[in-house]
């Protein structure tokens, strides 16, 4: 691969697409040549991104799939359901594709246009996108044309789990995942329930009776153990810009397992992934800004009970970094190139 | 009684006690005569807190036995450890004492010592204090001269589970309480982790290998349901000033129960507990300011779990609002009387 | 006047709406009989605010000019520019207006459409309104027909300057007003700007080239003074709901002026604004949920310089409260009735 | 130079030392040797800092000049009157210093004493200490031994003045900067009014009759002057954690002068100092974890008034990033290395 690549983000106007920017911007192997906004076009993006000005240099432009598939990587930091309008043609013109919405994140289309409320349009993709969690599937993330990025909450919650899952040491239908987000999760949208005067100093949950997280976060974690796992899945708002914290909770069928040797096992090589000593609590502002998951695992004093705690950066880990993470594994960078990044803390 | 009371305030420097004195200079039918403080001796209270200047015109005083004897009812709004000595000389005098503490929360004297550090000093009391959770136990409450007023995230956690409990409608080994509260909770002391450098943006647990309210929740469970309940019992510390969230997990026993007419049905004549529509999600600043727990049940849409979320504000219905519920129910005042504050929302 | 009064509230589902249902709930000689909203119509006022529920049970409805001229008061909750189209009608049926937008802030309707971008359609009702700052206008308040309810900044910085500028103290051309506001006081309407995640760990100044506010605050202060005030003002945006902080800096033509005293005698008869003791800072908390203004005045160690602390919460005393105080006026009812919340604090 | 320099931080536990090692940690040319502080002595640094796992390796040790003379810079981020004490020895050893405290800031060692409240220990050196404002003062900071790293407040105001204080288009004694910091600002340590529930959700001014920055921000703008510059300056306490915003008024003495083409001219080749497009306002969170300092300047409708906003910062180009700046220069490494990080932002 070369040594420089040049990489195009469509949608550039939201979240996550600021923080590819930041992130992109310093990656010594990457030219950001294409950001693409119908609604910004010819407008430079730092004159919408005050934080990105002497760090970015162009202006928003139209979409347009022939000026995409002369860029190596296309990330689309899309609403759900823009990124399947294109990566058939995209792909077929030899470009890679990171998907960071949920378009290519269920294997089931039906599954999928029950959740998202319509019909798949590239169903025939759905089988060659890879689940782009490196620390579950890095190989297969290597090889791929396409990648679905991993969902913020589905990220923490699986990290969170994959060395209980993979150790055998818990009862896969016990479990229970209550997440916490920083707003910055909703995405960067008018929208009165995100004015800072409606949540500003208010905690609540939503989406009890279901999330579109749930299905892939079943899917993942059934994918990791090998056998159907059932979650209870409730999310939270939390009055903070970045982070997400899942509290899981698990039945232990081992009682004798040594919970924190499996963690520290699991992820000894993993350069993300960060386990913390016995008895510690993660904070979200821990990993502010950086790829890092950072966790701790707690047996309860009474029953077969343990607790995981799992932070991440929705927008870097959760969404990002992470796809950031997959165009290095794609393109055969250092895993880690550019995402050098020390958490923001205090 | 008397319709117009005299009551001290023992330690009232910090949040439980500046928030009694928000409530109780509104309260009709209350002189607050006494407000104590050895640090702060002299010094005029709203000296000490802005909000109370023109409300509360009186000085903090020394600690005096032979003061306090003097009024109606004594508020201890103290750390840990101070009612205790303090109690038995104030009750044999004829005051009537409310703990805000946890000095008389637990029944068993051993089970204190090791969540608190230190022999009780009035062991003999532990039985004769009323927990004053007055949707449970009214009646007591109204014959008490001593309550031990409930923690506030046992108030938020026992007002979800009472009506399931009552019911008999889940496993009392299930029970996952996910609690999360606003950082006046940890009270008003110099510390660094409830700075605003240190948790304004940011996240996290603790605790999570024990914390002093899991026995208070366990022995009120039990209580409540007439046979012994096991909780795994997390807390977490939210970016906000005020709120308790608990978000509690329950398995059913009975497939067909009713959920929302079970609640609606308990809690009819509750003038301080507000159940929500069905499929909705209360939050924190419904209740800021107010007395009110504001509760939503959800049964989930597989599997046979049903999940409760219950709102507090920590200072009112979590302390002082409840400390007040029970005065009135003590001095034969009308339960609401000087409770009737609309949250402040936004 | 009667003992009991029907009042309406036009444009209900903002939040000064919000904060005067709040505060006419509780007021014992008002009855809420009508508040409206186009969009909202048919919904209980009480699922669109949670905090409200079991306190204001009436539902939303169609705005409809002869309901409300049978109460006795309509306060207007609405956009700038609706008032104006309904004053007329509804001061000829003899109802009571209490605008709390701008449309009858300005005397000069030239000036009025030059700020507020169209002509004005009620021209021949500005000299009648009348500005109600009850301070400076009691008198003219408790006859009015129609009051133009002063905005947050103004109050703020006119209850500030009051005292100077009538001792005439300070040189009138001299003024800087550096004011900071929450976020509520932008309002309830979907805008990124006002998102949790663009403004909620952020600070920023606004409209510095010219605010709505400024010919406001100048005509108010002009008439304080009885000589043209100029005035440099400039507001910011604060990471918090509620509050406004007016810092007002001044150039002092009285070297031997006590400020203190000044202040402390211009405000001794005004049970809703407090004089701090010499040395204070005012802050914003002590006022939140309260009506109050609190002040501190501070001369500088050097030169001629004075520095006035204000702060007011922008929904209380600079919305809904004072809307609530010139009722009281123009009903003859005690001028704090209803009035009376201790601020929130913590 | 070399090309890889030992650096030591003397009082590594506060707010400035952690972001010292998030900075340094990242600098290609450093290696950090020793970390101080008495109370930690022995734990590891990221034991105290979770954000700094697997960034900083190293345990904090017992301060100990000898260890710290073979480093080849030292920096200080102790409190005041620490540094003033060691850099006798550590000069005459031949390390170079840059403190981060007060120590040096001011020429004048009785000013000094009046305002730190001790006697100047080492006020031989306060001639050679050179003022580490680089924009201002590069050649000097290359060839100093002994740096005074400007105080945040400074940092923004000096830079705020800068462009017109040197062409001469104000009056040098009208000046008012009214300033707002995040809380870090504060420190690091246990008081009750930094923590969240104090200041969370609240704004006010403190120091009104006079803070330590104000005899720095008057010494520093008379060096730039050449004139006497007078100053109205007054602090106020934002509820976030990081940033600085001064908004400074002056009046002109040039009604001509083109201030959008003063500013651009002077900071043409500042790679730390943007100004703004004309008309705009600079966010805090736009330099949120990074250096620079952004501004605009804005000339007020009416009169000879002009406006400029400055935001900085504080903990990096207000504190550790304009530290390692100034390593930089008096190292020959190019300016910005290990500064290019973009702001969090969101």
């Amino acid at each position: 691969m070369a040594d420089r690549v040049k990489v195009a983000i469509v949608g550039g106007t939201g979240y996550t697409g600021v923080e590819l920017l930041r992130l992109l911007s310093g990656h010594p192997n990457v030219e950001i040549a294409v950001v693409t906004s119908r609604e910004q076009a010819g407008r430079p993006v730092s004159g919408l991104f005050e934080s990105l000005r002497g760090h970015c240099d162009i202006a928003f432009t139209e979409p347009d799939n022939d000026l995409l598939a002369h860029c190596d990587v296309v990330f689309f930091a899309t609403p759900n359901g823009t990124a399947m309008r294109h990566v058939p043609a995209l792909l077929e013109a030899g470009t890679r594709v990171i998907d960071l919405a949920a378009d290519f994140r269920l294997r089931d289309a039906e599954l999928w246009a029950h959740w998202y409320g319509e019909a798949h349009l590239a169903p025939e993709y759905l089988a060659e996108a890879v689940y782009g969690l490196p620390e579950f599937n890095r190989a297969a993330v290597a090889r791929a044309r396409l990648i679905a990025n991993p969902g913020c909450y589905p990220t923490a919650v699986q990290l969170g789990l994959m060395p209980l899952l993979e150790a055998g040491v818990i009862d896969e239908r016990s479990i229970v995942a209550d997440c916490k987000s920083g707003v910055s999760g909703a995405g960067r949208k008018a929208a009165i329930p995100f004015l800072f005067a409606e949540m500003g100093a208010s905690f609540k949950a939503y989406g009890v009776s279901g999330h579109r997280h749930l299905p892939e976060i079943q899917q993942g974690l059934s994918d990791i153990s090998g056998r159907p796992v059932e979650l209870t899945f409730v999310p939270h708002l939390v009055p903070m810009v970045r982070g997400i914290h899942a509290t899981i909770y698990v039945d232990l069928t081992d009682p004798e397992a040594d919970l924190q040797s499996i963690f520290e096992t699991r992820y000894r090589d993993e350069a993300f992934v960060d386990v913390l000593p016995l008895g510690t609590h993660p904070e979200t502002r821990s990993v502010a800004g950086s790829n890092l998951c950072r966790l701790s695992v707690h047996r309860l004093p009474a029953g077969n009970k343990a607790v995981v705690l799992s932070v991440i950066d929705n927008l870097v880990k959760g969404a990002a970094g992470q796809a950031v993470q997959n165009m290095n594994l794609m393109l055969e960078f250092a895993e880690g190139t550019g995402l050098g990044q020390v958490a923001l803390s205090p």
